[in-house]
């Protein structure tokens, strides 16, 4: 870095807090992992979208409420108030919207694109990243549930990370069992806030801060005797059903759920990673039903996915109730742990091989390297003719190109090349007719 | 569109102006034209890089100049000043001063990403659109330029536009021979802005607008009769050689020009449509040599390519001249003509079948489908399981998908699927095991 430059203007080169450059290396696994997600959704029928990344600032205030001061927005120059995307998610309403003639119902999309968030930069925390969602809009069947939470679990294994929970619950649950338990129906908000750390705080935590908000103790009893049963889920929600009493919401809420792990033993058959979760809440409001968090236990990760029904939302813009199911990937956070933990292979260089030469070979060395793109290699022509062999494969290994092809006087008189395989060594002198079917068996074994 | 919601707030559904939805059949022939040049650049060696989409205000006005109006700026939540990129260019000179100790020169990257310019919104025109660059820094070859040159033509021909002309000249050739045939320095903008019009004025029209601007008769007469000249462009180079004196600048420009379309007989041999163009100007300042604009002739698209060496720019941020030669492909015109010849086949869906049923054959469905991902296909798993086949068909049709897997209780009971071309209504009903193979036959022929 520095702050002087060639034309006289002093520019100093920096990137904004916040925001990252992404290097070769970083790119290729970023797409890596994006594409294994990407391979999953359109595996299920998912089909990609796209939105503008400024929208009008009304429309993207629609939903994120106190979060809209971590918004980025300023006036255009037409002094329209506009914003850079805050979510995926209030933009899909947008969009559907704006295109609900255009658009077969049920719809299902996924969008796999930056958002903006002024957020405190710390840690592993950025103010540019990307979200990777996937939404079924236009039905209220637990099938689409289903998929949803079922697409979680195959991403997961495909980037490496198997050992997983999907904690599932629904949105109406837990209220209408505190409601049940002598709850106060205003202090819902208080009890999500205390069952969410029940793993943290435990029984006797979640039952001081429960009591100390003004739940009489009696009825906090009641509602952690039912909420920290455990069992199988099909087990846990009968057991659920027989003491809930008849209230419709939580009879409508376990009989939803019922369905939900029915379907998922179809969709995913064998997988023994779906927990019913009683202590559940999520944070975001317009859940309506479903609502699931699926967490990383080994490497310990944490959080990595979460999502729900929310039927009330995307009808925000269309003025009539649109059901919807969505789930997001926190990919920044796979891609932070992609890293770490060496979970997928991703090459350091789009490059399949280097064809370096000297000078006098390079129409030869030109005709060898079109010769391997043309079956479908990826070929650097060296742009180091004038440097000896020695720095042209220095070059390569800094960029992390695995294979060499040496075009020598003596190679372009014989018709020959020489392979060299950077990381051993090891090396080989073939007819250039061959070469093609030689890098093809070295790069494949 | 509308204007009420159901959650009491009023927003109305719209895209800003100049900013586009793209809906899945708009994305996926995007990502199949954008795959193309892709494949392209990484044949080439070229690799992905990504730079954030907000900089350091001063950071993207290092080069717009009079551009500096259409950026979209503002003040951030520190009050700093920043800006939307404008091009993928001046990212690329700050990205290299920044990791110029981990990057490996020559450094060859693409870019594909989107840009804003807050331009007059008029057809064709947008204020978020995508660009498409490859920039070689680190290296003065003329082997450099030849290969982004190169590349231009394939990636022309792998987006189905093969009938262009690559139109080639050397940024201080025009100006050289003004120069010699008595143009004052300082009327060589002049020159550039009349000449670039050749094509549209004639050779009269532009002598009038030279002379107008203060040019002399008799200079004007030399230069066009200079740039006039035609024939093949080792021949042309030559003749120019001969009348142009000993102008070191003309020279070198013609040495290089030479050098070029030797290098291109071998990167690109039997490919007629480089041409040296005398009449090519470009308007941006910053190049320094080699300069290069490519058109498509038929269908009649005009200007799809541009590009040339710019040894001054990437510098600016650290402070010593770092040369560079680029190509920037028309991406988002290429998308509009491609859309209207139907250059290329991109499906309307990723689908390649959809699975349909009844509410009852549900479980054996969905077994169906998953066999079906497993063996690779992109299969909906219709969520309309209450609606007749009919219905579901008609869903399928107007989402573009080819093919529908009709699972009645006659196919679950007896462990087969009937199989249904939807543009033709052909079906035929298989073994549940043949599926795969016979889906693929059908997809494939």
């Amino acid at each position: 870095m520095t702050d002087t430059q060639s034309t006289g203007r002093r520019v100093k080169a920096q990137v904004l807090s916040g925001f990252r450059d992404q290097l070769p290396a970083q790119m290729l696994l970023r797409r890596t992992l994006i594409e294994r997600a990407r391979k999953v959704f359109e595996a299920h029928g998912f089909e990609p979208i796209d939105t503008p990344t400024l929208e009008h600032l009304e429309v993207l205030t629609g939903k994120a409420g106190e979060n809209e001061k971590l918004m980025y927005h300023f006036l255009d120059h037409g002094d329209r108030p506009v914003g850079l995307r805050y979510d995926l998610t209030v933009p899909l309403a947008r969009f559907v919207a704006n295109h609900q003639n255009e658009l077969p119902m049920p719809f299902k999309r996924y969008h796999i694109a930056p958002v903006w968030r002024a957020e405190k930069a710390q840690r592993g925390r950025f103010r540019e990243f990307w979200q990777c969602d996937a939404d079924i809009v236009g039905s209220s069947s637990t099938r689409a549930d289903a998929e949803a939470i079922s697409m979680v679990a195959e991403i997961l294994k495909a980037v490496g990370l198997p050992q997983f929970t999907i904690n599932i619950s629904h949105r109406k649950l837990l209220e209408g069992l505190a409601r049940g338990a002598g709850v106060p129906a205003d202090l819902a908000p208080t009890v999500y806030r205390a069952v969410d750390k029940l793993s943290r705080n435990g029984l006797g935590g979640v039952r001081s801060e429960l009591v100390e908000a003004g739940v009489a103790g009696d009825a906090a009893d009641r509602l952690l005797a039912l909420i920290s049963q455990t069992g199988e889920n099909q087990e846990l929600i009968e057991a659920l059903r027989e003491n809930a009493g008849d209230d419709p919401e939580v009879v409508q809420a376990l009989e939803n759920l019922g369905e939900l792990f029915d379907l998922l033993e179809d969709l995913a058959p064998g997988e023994r990673n779906f927990r019913l979760d009683l202590t559940l809440a999520r944070g975001l409001d317009y859940y309506t039903g479903i609502v699931y968090e699926a967490t990383v236990d080994q490497p310990k990760v944490g959080s990595v996915s979460g999502g729900g029904r929310y039927d009330g939302l995307v009808g925000m813009f269309s003025g009539r109730d649109i059901p919807a199911m969505g789930m997001s990937i926190g990919l920044e956070r796979i891609i932070e742990v992609a890293e770490e933990f060496q979970l997928v292979s991703a090459p350091a260089s789009v490059c399949d091989a280097i064809v370096i030469y000297h000078d006098d070979t390079f129409g030869y060395a030109s005709r060898v390297a079109r010769k391997l793109r043309e079956d479908e290699f990826n070929v650097d022509l060296s742009l180091l003719g004038r440097k000896s062999f020695g720095d042209q494969l220095k070059y390569a290994d800094r960029r992390g190109i695995p294979l060499a092809v040496l075009i020598g006087e003596n190679e372009a008189a014989a018709g020959m090349a020489t392979i060299k395989v950077l990381a051993s060594g090891e090396q080989e002198t073939v007819p250039a007719a061959m070469l093609g079917a030689v890098l093809a068996s070295i790069r494949d074994r």
